[in-house]
């Protein structure tokens, strides 16, 4: 997916997006890290690893939801003003494939950025022997939250 | 929510949905485990763990997630036949509230079962401070597979 | 479904809904009514019409849809205060069986009612010969607009 | 968006779409028309109607999803085998802006054709002042029935 031009009003953007996703334990947790932030669009990657998997060994559909929706909510955080939080109102993910694969992309993308509502897209891709996969499609709204420090970031 | 009666095809249902649960990585990794398991209803607990938190201390959505399209797969999953196996074909979740909490209350249930595609409903709640609180709500559509001893249970 | 027990910020929000719906060009054209406003809840039947139907001869499920999401759409604006006016964010339809019937109900009710964001689901029944069936299910996300008149209603 | 090249089983794949369109009361009441018909891409037109509307004029939101939920269908059609018929699933609808405009196209295209499940998604375009204008998206869920005559096409 092309990610259409957006003009950030948060120059700051990606340290903004580095400082928030250092904070979250969970993507610790799954070995997920930053592999692009742009102004709209963020790219997050995943190794498989035993311990997230599903019966069959393969990454649970669990763990490829989480990592891409934070690539959306991150890919819509890129958008908003410095002193914005973001939050995941719904998703909807669709999985086309088992994600068997050496390593995973999450990418994320902004369809339509709002003061209040931003729609994104997502997508995950397994890398498996060499060739790169469409596993999953997500459609996520995420919500501007402002002036609540608990919520910033 | 308040389960309609069905009539499970495989008397065994029940060993079959802890046989499978057991062989999750992700499930043993995130501490969820199986509460209940009856016709068309299977409830996951999951407690508060820092490892599973976003950025503000709370359950990552993601794992809400993860441990809720198991609940539902699992209830899909008790009125399939035997040797049957579930795939999610997709899910949407609607947050209602930040994964506040110190443990986590997964309900999945079918509202309608099928021969090739079941549809469910699920409910999160976390338990705060002996409250308990609707956190999400996911409505999820599986397939069964059969016949195919790789994606088996 | 149950509706929780909501009190309601406009004790006029009937009348509001109402009206409303008479200056829809689209419910007039599908035929469809007010059958039923509660707090957090309202229901709008439709009758069968040749001119609504897909290439089977049931109702389209387009039409299922439009009916539905008003009714989640107005569940959710009988909670709201009386300036306010409603936007459908988004909605996910699980359609569960053909629109086969003489006539279709559609309920929508308030799942968690907010300041900004308000969550519903919906339940589209036929009746057909004398017997109700369960052919649709929706999750709607809706947000309150203030202080723009040309959304007002 | 730009469609991937694939390959249709049925040559007769878009006189199949247009017959089974053209059986459909609820396009021609609508007032929709097939624009384009390629293997796993349709498009639908659609004209502003002052009957289609919600109480600010504006094409209802359902009119919009009715539409681009057909195009959705049909698009995975294209790439089904000539006895096959299609039933929607589900499909999820994100409204981006209000539908104002003198005319719509509706975009469907496939993310992933399967022998049982394909995977689609759509664009809801608005032709404003000479300008387009993207004011909805959809993800679509569709199934292959085969051998069942009274669901085919």
């Amino acid at each position: 997916m092309d990610a259409p031009r957006y003009d950030p009003l948060d120059p700051a953007f990606a340290e903004r997006v580095r400082a928030s996703f250092a904070k979250q334990g969970a993507m610790h947790t799954i070995g997920a890290s930053l592999a692009e932030i742009a102004p709209g669009r963020v790219v997050i990657a995943l190794p498989w690893r035993a311990e997230l998997t599903q019966q069959h060994g393969f990454l649970h559909a669990g763990m490829v939801a989480t990592a891409l929706d934070s690539a959306c909510g991150y890919a819509a955080s890129t958008l908003m003003p410095a002193e914005a939080g973001v939050l995941t109102i719904e998703y909807k993910i669709n999985l086309l494939a088992p994600a068997q694969g050496d390593s995973f992309r999450m990418e994320g993308l902004v369809v339509k950025p709002g003061r209040t509502i931003s729609v994104t897209e997502g997508r995950a891709y397994a890398l498996h022997q060499g060739r790169e996969k469409l596993i999953a499609t997500m459609g996520a709204t995420l919500m501007t939250i402002s002036g609540r420090d608990h919520i910033k970031h």
